[in-house]
């Protein structure tokens, strides 16, 4: 149980990894079964979710299992109708909340059945308030995010108005995460680094900070991802997460000296890299694995999630080579 | 010329200001001409170049112009076939270069032109040769720009030989416009932002470094923008330009404080502020003016262009905000 020594700052071994989208498409085994049915399908039948999530262990020695889901499933308790559409992603409608009881009773489910399978921890999660009210404004992925920008810029106390019902219909669905047995959760703030400091202290940080804090009253470690991590590391250790999961942009060993020791810290190889050859994986990996060296609160993983057209082989290759290559401290 | 004081860190008046993208499509003026003619003929026509660099200063009280031309322009010179579409933007044919002598011609004569017009400093501009190459392999702009990182990542020899030649070619184009009597030179690495430190260290920094070092030896004032100025401005600072243009992501008073007194900052308003109300402009404005107030080496600016659907009376409303509003340091 690497995963939760490291979590708690106890690892005394190697650092255990895992990878953000570690059961996606670079997968050919999950490649077979996604071409069965939608992915709106997959994600609210318990037992795809309970296979999807086992799927990478068979072929690669991970440390810990993060249930087959998606951030938009907070959705179904706020009843805001969404799907996934080929090519372009999520599509979601939003027009008014109607909250629905019972909603995630396919996540529970899920979680109870891998609870009875899985030899690893089985990390729940949730998308971020900000992350999913600007999703809402959004209606889907864009590049510059400008639609949820505008909405926050033209009626900012609207804006706030929706982060708190997000906040609070998140922390219902944590809460059924939790209660199932889910052994840690990871907030994921992806779309955090599209604005700027002030309106991250006021559209991003309080909302993040009541969502930590409700997992941390249920006694439940809580790690942070925000691909704002190399930007705003002091603010985000402020909350006093378990870890901090740091986008592929920070330099590691600098991010460590910016957050408290007591502080566990994630990630943080750059997806791409797994684009290029052994060489250049091992390189890349080699300086995140030197600088975390020796440190008894880290976990090996990705700046973000495995990219959809990585190379099988590749990523084989970078869970076995941080698995079985003794890193040393550069001190003596 | 409070612009080129600011430059030299010793403006002792009220900041300047000048916008990225001034002369674009948020004028109703431009807009007007637009319709006439494509981008790209525009951009090759010396008397459009004069017009359109001229546009802003017929209602807006700016202190500096900016060449009316694209970062592409270079591609003039590299003989690799480009053009701009309605939606989509640039798309560029890139298979091999083909050096063109006198391609650049047209901005030669346009910046000859505006000397003799203008009553303001002349900006002229390239982009930095990690943001061209980077262009060239993904083709047209992108989301996560994942085209240009898997390149990178598997042919970096490849991709280093790429930014070589480029970064030749923007020399020359740069020698072309100082000739021309610019008075001051803006590199914009627009896309610096999506590689992670060990990548920025080896295809960003070093080719930036050859292009800011040879329009100082000019004795030309050169300024970086990077969107990568909030995570590497010490790295960015340390190439010693006359300043540098932060993103919209960095709280300007910490960068302050990262960089040396002597390198003037520029920036940072996040663009998407001008789709607010004039309360939300002015509290903007005002957090970075009076951080940056006494500065003698500030000027106004944005954290990256004016957005096309930007309202014009906002834009209005800024600059003479900026102008005219007497922010005094806290201190006293």
């Amino acid at each position: 149980m690497s995963f939760l020594k490291a979590l708690s700052g106890q690892n005394l071994g190697p650092p255990p990894i895992w990878l953000m989208r570690q059961a996606g498409r670079y997968l050919p085994t999950y490649r077979a079964l996604k071409q069965q049915r939608s992915l709106y399908d997959m994600f609210h039948d318990p037992q795809t979710i309970v296979t999807v999530t086992k799927l990478p262990f068979e072929t690669l020695d991970l440390d810990a299992a993060i249930l087959f889901s998606d951030i938009l499933t907070v959705l179904d308790g706020l009843g805001v109708p969404y799907t996934f559409q080929e090519q372009v992603g999520p599509v979601i409608e939003f027009q008014d909340f109607s909250l629905k009881k019972h909603a995630y009773q396919h996540i529970q489910e899920g979680i109870d059945l891998l609870k009875d399978q899985l030899s690893v921890p089985l990390i729940g999660f949730a998308g971020a308030p900000f992350t999913i009210a600007s999703y809402l404004i959004e209606g889907r992925t864009t590049k510059n995010f400008l639609k949820a920008k505008r909405f926050l810029f033209e009626q900012p106390k609207k804006f706030e108005h929706l982060l708190q019902q997000v906040t609070e219909e998140t922390c219902r669905y944590l809460d059924v995460q939790i209660q199932a047995g889910v052994d840690a959760i990871q907030i994921f703030d992806s779309w955090a680094h599209h604005v700027a400091y002030a309106e991250f202290t006021r559209f991003v940080l309080p909302y993040l900070d009541r969502v930590v804090q409700h997992v941390k009253a249920r006694h439940c470690p809580v790690i942070i991802f925000s691909k704002a991590t190399s930007l705003f590391a002091e603010e985000l250790a402020a909350l006093e997460p378990s870890a901090i999961s740091a986008d592929w942009n920070a330099d590691l060993a600098e991010v460590r000296q910016r957050i408290p020791p007591h502080i566990a810290l994630q990630g943080n190889l750059d997806p791409a890299v797994l684009y290029g050859s052994k060489e250049t994986i091992q390189q890349a990996t080699d300086r995140i694995l030197r600088a975390m060296a020796g440190n008894p609160g880290y976990i090996f993983n990705l700046g973000h999630g495995v990219l959809p057209d990585t190379p099988y082989e590749n990523v084989k290759y970078l869970v076995d080579y941080v698995k079985h290559h003794t890193i040393l401290p550069v001190s003596a």
